[in-house]
């Protein structure tokens, strides 16, 4: 590790190697200080280069993250030699460059609906707190030069204390948080200028201008140049969790039921898709709240109802709760299997009596969800979804059907027994606790069954979203006709219950 | 509504009754202009009431709220009359002036921790970039004044992206976020303000010492008033959650088993404190973030292992998963209660073989998570949290026992019935599908075992912490020997398995 330190050292401050290997034999204390030095600025210079390395990898899973550097730096020396280059330096000249520079700064975000909030906050917390300002000004004046500190002093305090506690309130913070702030800034900066009303209204004037020229530059790259739109974002998260649900779910069942697996890393990070929609409930409300800002873009429009991606959101959360508990469960009878107590683990041909009605449930479940993603992705109502949400419940009902006509030979001690039956009886050499083998499939089956009913809910939550953002028809025509058979159970496995 | 808004607009605007009252018959268009006015302001006013009322709510539920805001408007406003009160207003000092409130504006937080964060940052920040610009500066003034706006240009661009971009790196984002700002922010002001370096070096001193003035302030008052430690904020989140963990689990549990049911609203809301630890993870991260910047405070020394209460919050999340999927379970299955289907509800004769048991093992699981929240709290090492684990296991094994030794007759259709299966067999008139009748009880059987797995996980945690922030010994004396019994069912547990 040393030695590929120092050989970047080497590169890094033109040491020719020479000098270093006639250093490296001495041992005195120059010798010493000379190693312990090396080491040193070889641990930075690792550091650096992994910190490099690190940022590297960043900007090549997202280059968007580097796109968005550029522009911030485009906008800011824009802007920076547009005041460099006008010979604007008296009194104000140089403060209004000082603002321009600091509203792109302070206001150029990743997201175009983050940008346009955190503007518009601006303006209007600026132009309310300006207004405010130069009124209190006009009344201090009045009042007489003994006064003024004073009443400009109360005013900033009651002011300011109740604007900051504003900020806690839940429909403020989403929104106008960063107004709040400005506000305060721009009524306590107008407070302590101690400039006169007339002189303050035609600061006033430039200041304006110069921070609108900021944000207009601002809103300008933001859009023209690989805009960034939040709402764009938040449909893909949300239709990207819900093939990661489906993904997981996959994963999680034909684990539990097939024996032989191979590519345990890709399958493993698959399964655990789930974890992503558990965590993402912070960024799809920030991007809901930014979107709100956002001009028609693409296929969304102004008003396009944003609140109901949280719903669906929040129903895919409840669905990964799920599948975190299944997850538990099969991962808990794994564990078991490696160890010795077979009698826990559900025998092989119990497994095979489910295998295919279990595989069958989680295939129908995983085929609604990549549908409703696809509905989603496209923007178009699908055709087949109530008939696969059909065939889904039926599958549900036919698993619980097929528990409830599971041979009690297989569970009780007397009755019939089936050639496997013998064979495990001989292997196993009694029956006590057979009950005990059923128990695993029993809580998978159980929380297939909730998984399927929550999905119901996911589904609601898109319908919903198709009606309120009036998404096109499926492509391929009308709707088709449900089978009269898959209705009738339809209806039936609605009335009916979940294990 | 109207009334009574009218009413409150009346005091409001000193309009007295009579008036309105000989208004209000003319039904000419000033007539209608007036009402339509009325009912306007009328709106504008009650909105203006109930957002009053709701901020007036969040004062009361949490008087800190209040206590912040005062605490801002104090350090704002003693900085503002400090620098209004002096002669400073030339060149420079003007500038000052704004550079101390706009610290206090814009650094100033709710907790210590976050305060000191963003002073740290803003002073590092500031200082790094400084330097930088004047150096740059410095080679731009020797290059002549032809190359000088190209040089400043292309520095303010490659330090603009380059910072931008580094603020997607999640260790700087952490952390750094703001500073990386600040860092762009001061080298682009420095680098468009047009001083010459010695003009800049005045102007560095200058705003150093408001900066000091105004970050100072903010620390002294956020410390000295109130404080409200990010890090006590964290562990009472945490230990808080360990007891909504605890009472939703109490109340799931005996919803499920109990019949008779009083005070629904009230079980309800400690019943969906799960949710709570759900959503609590963004909390924790921040409050973990800032809480490393605090001072010894209190019970806390400097470098508490903050890192170690994510850990706990993660684990408790795991518990939430699980008590969220029996919940869903659970309401599935009083769904289905309160329909007609009477054959799918684990019949009353089974409820009780096991509602002594289930109620056992989640008492303790209850007693364990009470206990872990204690010793949180009391920031001492639990004597009894080895029994009482020990205790949990056992009642997790006798539950899972109990369902071995389930009479076969119960499930299957031979063998002898006892007085309950009798009179249940003549109701029922028929034994198809009486395995059905077990599911659900399995189900919870096995989320409650699974729950105990991840308790098990919450209390490997908390001892990690005890161990890292050095939690005192309990005060009764020495850790109890745990009984022989016990020891060996904990450690029979221990390699046994979970359904």
């Amino acid at each position: 590790m040393e030695k590929e330190a120092s050989s970047r050292l080497e590169w890094r401050i033109n040491v020719p190697d020479g000098t270093l290997k006639t250093l490296e034999p001495e041992t005195g204390v120059a010798g010493e200080i000379w190693v312990g030095l090396k080491g040193f600025i070889g641990g930075i210079v690792l550091r650096v280069w992994r910190a490099l390395e690190n940022a590297w990898n960043i900007g090549v899973a997202d280059p968007r993250t580097v796109i968005h550097g550029v522009k911030v730096a485009l906008a800011l020396t824009v802007v920076s030699l547009f005041y460099y280059m006008r010979p604007l330096y008296d009194n104000f000249g140089g403060n209004n460059a000082i603002w321009a520079v600091m509203t792109v700064v302070v206001v150029f975000e990743y997201t175009v609906g983050a940008t346009l909030s955190k503007c518009i906050n601006r303006v209007i917390g600026t132009f309310l707190a300006g207004a405010l300002a130069v009124g209190v000004h006009w009344v201090a004046e009045q009042s007489g030069d003994q006064f003024k500190p004073i009443i400009l002093g109360i005013s900033v305090f009651l002011l300011a204390s109740g604007a900051t506690f504003s900020r806690f309130i839940p429909s403020i913070k989403a929104h106008f948080d960063y107004g709040a702030m400005i506000f305060i800034l721009t009524f306590s900066l107008v407070s302590v200028s101690g400039y006169r009303v007339v002189e303050l209204l035609e600061l006033a004037d430039q200041r304006l201008s110069t921070v609108a020229i900021g944000t207009s530059m601002c809103i300008l790259v933001t859009i023209l140049f690989c805009p960034v739109w939040a709402g764009c974002e938040l449909h893909r998260l949300v239709h990207q969790n819900i093939e990661k649900l489906a993904d997981s779910l996959d994963e999680c069942v034909s684990e539990y039921l097939k024996e032989n697996r191979s590519g345990q890393e890709d399958l493993n990070k698959k399964k655990l898709g789930y974890k992503c929609v558990l965590n993402s409930k912070g960024a799809e409300e920030s991007m809901a709240n930014f979107a709100r800002w956002e001009p028609r873009h693409g296929r969304f429009k102004f008003r396009n109802p944003w609140k109901q991606y949280l719903k669906i959101g929040a129903s895919l959360r409840d669905c990964a709760y799920c599948i975190e508990a299944l997850n538990g469960c099969i991962s808990s009878e794994i564990k078991v299997k490696t160890m010795a107590d077979k009698k826990m683990q559900a025998p092989p041909f119990l497994r095979k009596h489910f295998s295919d009605k279990c595989m069958k449930v989680s295939s129908y479940l995983i085929s609604v969800l990549k549908e409703l993603a696809m509905s989603i992705m496209k923007m178009q109502k699908s055709s087949k979804i109530d008939c696969k949400v059909a065939e889904m419940n039926l599958a549900v009902e036919e698993l619980k059907d097929s528990l409830k006509s599971l041979p009690p030979h297989l569970i009780a001690s007397t009755g019939e027994e089936s050639n496997e039956t013998k064979t495990m009886v001989k292997e196993g050499g009694g029956h006590p606790g057979r009950i005990m083998m059923v128990l695993p499939l029993v809580t998978v089956v159980s929380l297939l069954a909730e998984i399927a009913v929550r999905v119901g809910g996911v589904v609601d939550a898109v319908e919903e979203l198709a009606r309120l953002a009036e998404f096109k028809p499926a492509k391929d025509g009308k709707p088709q006709a449900k089978p009269n058979y898959v209705r009738t159970y339809f209806r039936k496995s609605k009335s009916s219950d979940h294990v």
